[in-house]
């Protein structure tokens, strides 16, 4: 039986990719693997159905389907979150519940795209808060750039006052640095609650983030142990060291990070890795050609370079 | 069954509402009494699962189970359409498919909200024709003020030389009236094959689109024998009196298309009429306080005082 | 010397349109005789360099130029709102005083196209009043749909505590009649001070805005006389006969009020009944082909129909 | 007097920033030092009143007496290129020709916020290369991320085909790595003429992009002259010793494309670097704060120590 989530979350959670078979279908044994693949890497959680695991792609069924499998292979080795975000509420309620029932750790919900004003957010949430119930831990996932809803950190400390199952920050506004420290500040655990902050955007501003107080990082960047090693040099005092080893990776952060067309570069790069068979996108999607793959080439070979170099020895010693 | 959609549909195809308990569930017996209710009021075609019909919020089992139910209630009286808009294309060919095989006439496809440049709107419609198959008759609905997905008449001039199955223009654009204009030479049956143009924006502009050579309406005024009379008594000939008739209706259609808000209006007035049992709208969803409430009785006595003032009788003589 | 703007503006502001030549370059003649048929339809006041005056067209000279001319010509006879919407805030003050110089009323400013959440927009607000000092009315124009920028009555009543100089709300929102009557409700004048809304919209919805406690109406439409009847009629209790007038001339509000292109429509009617002599729109801007000249001709035909079987005797006798 | 702008253009244009006193006012002094910072930094040529110049808070006049004082300074020593892009087409000609008359090498516009099909922006171009006349050199800049006018490589070789005068293409689309491979396929001087692309986006790409066959560079990072030896190494063939070299430059990168906000690092190194005297931004803009300012501490003093080890030494060696 999983824990529930709570503010003392921290470390990597790892946004798990959805693997498809070249013809578009769940591929089964490489949902295996990538959990394998990922507990491999050390993360201290899961986080599955977000935007970069297709969730929207997905029907209903595979949805629920992907998120029993995905509970028991991790078989409670750690948290997993699962993105529910719906445009309808009994949707969104529905898969919550499926999850929680199976060992979920926690939700994690974006507001609706369509959403204008930042009373509509704090009034949305508090539908969906009220819909899901005093017991499931619930992640608010800040993503304007996708969302076009905007919020203020004053408006999301409405929230974390109004709704205590509100136990994590999933940080993703660019340009957002400011709004982290607003929020940091004010869920610092003394006037207000401690609320977890992980942070996104492809893990581009991880140093800066961390220094300015995010508790860990949540994306899916395809070197998940790489954070998990910059995170704890970073909680080890070391932020020199787990800098330059993130330096090291960023090229390929960069890389990875480009919006809709990183998804492809990602699971290219998960797929040379072992971790999974194919590196479809279900259609729509990108597709990497002869250029990319390329280019993909050289930036993973300069890594290597790199990396054997002794950065990354340097940094890990 | 069912014939399948062709360039030849004109008249009114009303976009039907989805019926909700107050609970929010769906009202079956509600559905029915709404087909009657649309059968009575003379429409020569249906459309379902559109955004008027809340299509977002259901499940996938939802969205199939009433395509079942409206085409076994229907039962071949008029053509019904489906629409089947989802960012998956999996998903999409799907419900194409269980609507096709139902006895549905066609299916109704808007560009994904995300497509950024024509080009991208014409290879997305480029891949979904390829996966329905040659045999799906496709409506193209042109509604950016919802998708963000722009598309100028030349670039879907290209999609109707690509492809042979889109047979129909579902005209939404706004102000569109030039672009209406544009199709309409572009696809007149000389230079190139007709195809069918119905328009919506809530019927705002009704009696400009069909001078301008629109066939008819689809969209989801709650009354829709009126736009029957109208586009009735434009092929007649009689442009005058159809547009005596539509003017006298603005009001109620003007109040009934503000965006998002509207839906709430409808349902009302669609409840009053005993088309449906409760206006409920699904969460999340707009609601009418007591303010909204009283606008709406004003707005619908006067709209009895007018036509009990003969311009009802006059211009359906 | 004009009087300050304040909370008890009602009745009709006409947003006036800045005539040009076919050439492009400000019609100097007919920015007098605009001004001359708009007190000819008796309007309460008068706003300038709105986004229907193609303001942003302009130069920052031109539209100093514009006016210090609009303010001798009005020469006090109705109070002068000038929009002074800009990128910079220096530009805005600068214009500001210019115009108050000058005499203007009072200017009007939109939060910027930019500002993503409504604490950004309180605080936007804030450096611009500071900048503009203590003596200057300020107008909030609320165009999302243009802007990008929502705000919810919530926020707007924080300006209004904050600022005294805040004086009127331009409502432009859409849909946003449950916002009217928030705002109005919450600037009763009671729990806290009054302010002047004046609606925008192209007037569409104007009989819903005043019953919904509205104070008048600041829009472009090119019958300013029958928006200050409708005004008058209301104000005078004879609601009914308000709204018959203005539905007779419904038709044509609607069609002005396509966005962009209506303002071609717009000019071209100012110019059918004598108060410019070129419809032009400065370019990059819409242009009425043959197509569009039809379609109005007979807009107003038959609004000069309903006019004569006795709407409009009715209405304002 | 300068020569124009052709297709031959390569290398780094710095986008120049705009200084101002703490009070907001232009730093006339400052202009001069800039300049002389940037010849010093061996730079191919200089972008004036781009977005990051702040040009769309200056006034018209401003503007002009900046674009002379700019020309002026620079002598002929390299290229200038003057970024015109206005709401209004008059305004746009009015400041390039005064440009142009004072030595400019051309003019830099992008499509206008609010043109929504690829169809728009061609025929607005057509209607902006129409009034400038056949010859002043046009660059094009494709920055839908702030204008929102998306345009595909297809529809950008229209206007190719058709103006001739458009020489360069400002490539700024992200993600826009294929888009720059399908143009100078498109351009490569063989079936179509060549043209120059620089590339933008804060610089986050350049290794990639000078692979896929950009010219150059065009943006503002604070280390022009790094991106001139990333070019020149490039040039050489020498493109691991470049991309070695840019990758140490890359946190500080990162740290500047940040949208909006970058601005104020920019403008606070760039001071720092003795370039200009005051890092004010105009208002509205961002300020950095202290966590902001001990950020940046540490990012330039972590540039320093990855220096001093020799990386640079040996990628300009």
């Amino acid at each position: 039986m999983s824990q529930l989530l709570d503010a003392s979350a921290k470390g990597v959670y790892a946004i798990s990719a959805t693997p498809f078979t070249d013809a578009g279908d769940i591929d089964w044994p490489s949902v295996d693997s990538l959990v394998e693949f990922y507990m491999g890497c050390g993360v201290q959680g899961l986080t599955i159905l977000g935007m970069m695991g297709e969730a929207q792609k997905l029907s209903g069924d595979e949805a629920a389907e992907l998120t029993l499998h995905f509970l028991r292979r991790v078989n409670g080795r750690v948290p997993v979150i699962v993105g529910v975000s719906n445009p309808g509420t009994a949707n969104l309620v529905k898969l919550s519940k499926t999850a929680m029932d199976a060992g979920a750790c926690g939700i994690m919900v974006a507001p609706l795209t369509g959403l204008k004003t930042e009373a509509q957010i704090v009034s949305y949430f508090g539908e969906v808060v009220a819909a899901l119930g005093e017991n499931i831990p619930v992640v608010y996932q800040d993503y304007p750039q996708s969302t076009q809803a905007d919020i203020s950190a004053q408006s999301f400390l409405k929230i974390v006052d109004a709704h205590p199952t509100v136990v994590m920050f999933k940080h993703e506004d660019c340009p957002g640095l400011k709004k982290l420290t607003q929020i940091r500040k004010g869920c610092d655990g003394g006037a207000r609650r401690y609320i977890s902050i992980l942070v996104g955007n492809g893990g581009l501003y991880v140093p800066q983030e961390l220094a300015r107080g995010a508790d860990g990082v949540m994306t899916g960047f395809a070197f998940p142990e790489t954070l998990v090693s910059v995170c704890a040099l970073f909680a080890a005092g070391r932020s020199d060291e787990a800098e330059d080893l993130f330096d090291a990776y960023l090229p390929l952060v960069r890389h990875e990070q480009q919006p809709g067309f990183g998804l492809a570069v990602r699971k290219e790069v998960l797929r040379r890795r072992g971790a999974i068979r194919s590196a479809a996108v279900r259609s729509p999607g990108p597709k990497l050609d002869e250029t990319d793959i390329t280019e993909l080439d050289r930036l993973l070979a300069r890594l290597e370079t790199r990396l054997s170099e002794g950065v990354r020895r340097r940094a890990i010693a």
